[in-house]
């Protein structure tokens, strides 16, 4: 298997049924749709309905069911980088080369965007009610994305991420409850939701939620290696940005060798704990591996 | 019945309910928790979730189930005035004599604290299906709250108040797009949230929609009309803020008499269509009496 290859084609693949799930162009409130539509149009690699989608199937799943799901958390992750991108947030006029949503629509319109998606990731996941009315993990995959995407996950680790800048006290046990929420959190609940709409048993569920944990966490600190040592094709933002923003991540506190070291480490622990479930994916593991190790 | 004193005691009683579904203080991400629970508590009648708990007894519900609706609808109501007074937005430090959340906590916490909120609304709305598993209309419910709070609904209605500021190209078609929107679908959607969780027929929700646009259309003309003969006391905000900002109302159109003349019609018309139905809540319609002649 060409994994890269593959990768690429369900990233597009993805793509066309996230653009699906999107509201169309019209109306008297038109801006906000096109303004909501082009910060999704400007995602990546689409990794978390992707990591959903492949867990889904890595269960059995073979249903519909988890497509409303699969824009949904794309739409939670495009509008905490829109809010992000804010002048009173990181102040990024650029991402993955092209104009932040804030720098194309105005300020105001960038919140009310990411306002727009936040809630529109929940009115798109409650057409899963209508695919399989007697499913019973709608209802808990719900619970589950509210969880992660808010003050007990993502959002919660962004409060201290600006917190964290603004009085620069950072620990390293800050830092750890930061990447498990603020990048963890999502990816965990984006496989939990997949393993959940496929009927996976509370034990299986939580060694998928440990694995995506230690996904996330692996992915950070892989992250900021590459911020010390990668180049601007592969990581898509100025090399050695972090230091410039003073800002403190796993390589400040655990110096370039342990860091790889520790992001080898938890890697590997990841692929071995999904491992240890009675199922396979092919694919996933592959995916997992190439996430992890960016740079191939 | 003392319609003042009542509406005093429930409020006080809404608050209580509200306040016991916001999150603890705790962890290292509790000045969000802070942030959010200090927005909602400069709070004011608690107008949304008391229309929701009325029009739930109206059609004879009287469980729980509509709590945690009540605590979510207030929660979106919040994060809106908390995006709305930022900087970007109306750059308001001050909102019922409280400094906004902004102010407060800084921009970004402000973003962040609305951001918590719209989504901590759906992790409170989805408790309802442990407290009624099988009360058929959560469902119903949760999609109700997520259009009308969406790009549908208000957030649709404050992104053509935005332009059009911007743009200073007001018609009365628009202004009356945006006053449905903006102000209506809410208090639509805490109308027929009640009405829907209470097992309401399909025709009973119809009118309850209707009554309650027309309620929000009265009462977004009414704050109009008090915006130029109102005091300070009665609006808790400057006299004549309207005119100083630019803002194009209701009384731009149409003049003072007019505006009153149809304040009036539309508020006669919204209760005699309550009265229409088969089922009566002195309270409610005294309380929406009230409320659109807010002189009073």
């Amino acid at each position: 298997m060409d994994v890269r290859a593959e990768i690429q084609k369900r990233t597009e693949e993805i793509a066309r049924v996230i653009a699906s799930y999107l509201p169309a162009e019209e109306g008297y409130q038109r801006t906000v749709m096109e303004a909501m539509n082009y910060s999704v149009s400007v995602g990546g690699k689409r990794l978390r309905p992707m990591l959903m989608q492949e867990t889904y199937r890595l269960f059995g799943g073979s249903g519909s069911v988890v497509e409303p799901f699969m824009a949904a958390i794309e739409m939670i992750h495009t509008y905490s980088l829109v809010h992000d991108d804010l002048p009173a947030m990181d102040n990024d006029e650029y991402r993955r080369g092209k104009k932040t949503t804030h720098a194309v629509y105005g300020e105001a319109m960038g919140i009310l965007a990411g306002d727009a998606l936040l809630n529109y990731a929940y009115e798109t996941a409650f057409s899963a009610f209508a695919l399989e009315p007697e499913n019973p993990g709608i209802v808990p995959a719900l619970r589950v994305l509210a969880k992660k995407a808010g003050i007990y996950g993502m959002v919660g680790g962004q409060t201290i991420d600006v917190e964290s800048e603004n009085t620069r006290d950072m620990t390293e046990e800050k830092l750890d409850v930061i990447y498990r929420l603020k990048t963890g959190a999502l990816l965990e609940g984006a496989m939990l939701i997949g393993a959940i709409l496929a009927g996976a048993s509370a034990e299986q569920q939580k060694i998928i939620e440990e694995t995506a944990g230690a996904v996330g966490l692996a992915f950070q600190i892989q992250d900021d290696i590459l911020d010390v040592t990668g180049t601007m094709e592969v990581l898509g933002k100025p090399i050695g940005s972090d230091e410039k923003n003073h800002k403190t991540t796993y390589v400040t506190f655990a110096g370039l060798e342990k860091a790889k070291e520790d992001a080898e480490h938890i890697s590997k622990w990841a692929i071995a704990h999904m491992e240890s479930l009675p199922v396979r994916n092919e694919f996933l593991t592959a995916l997992i591996l190439q996430l992890i190790g960016r740079e191939k």
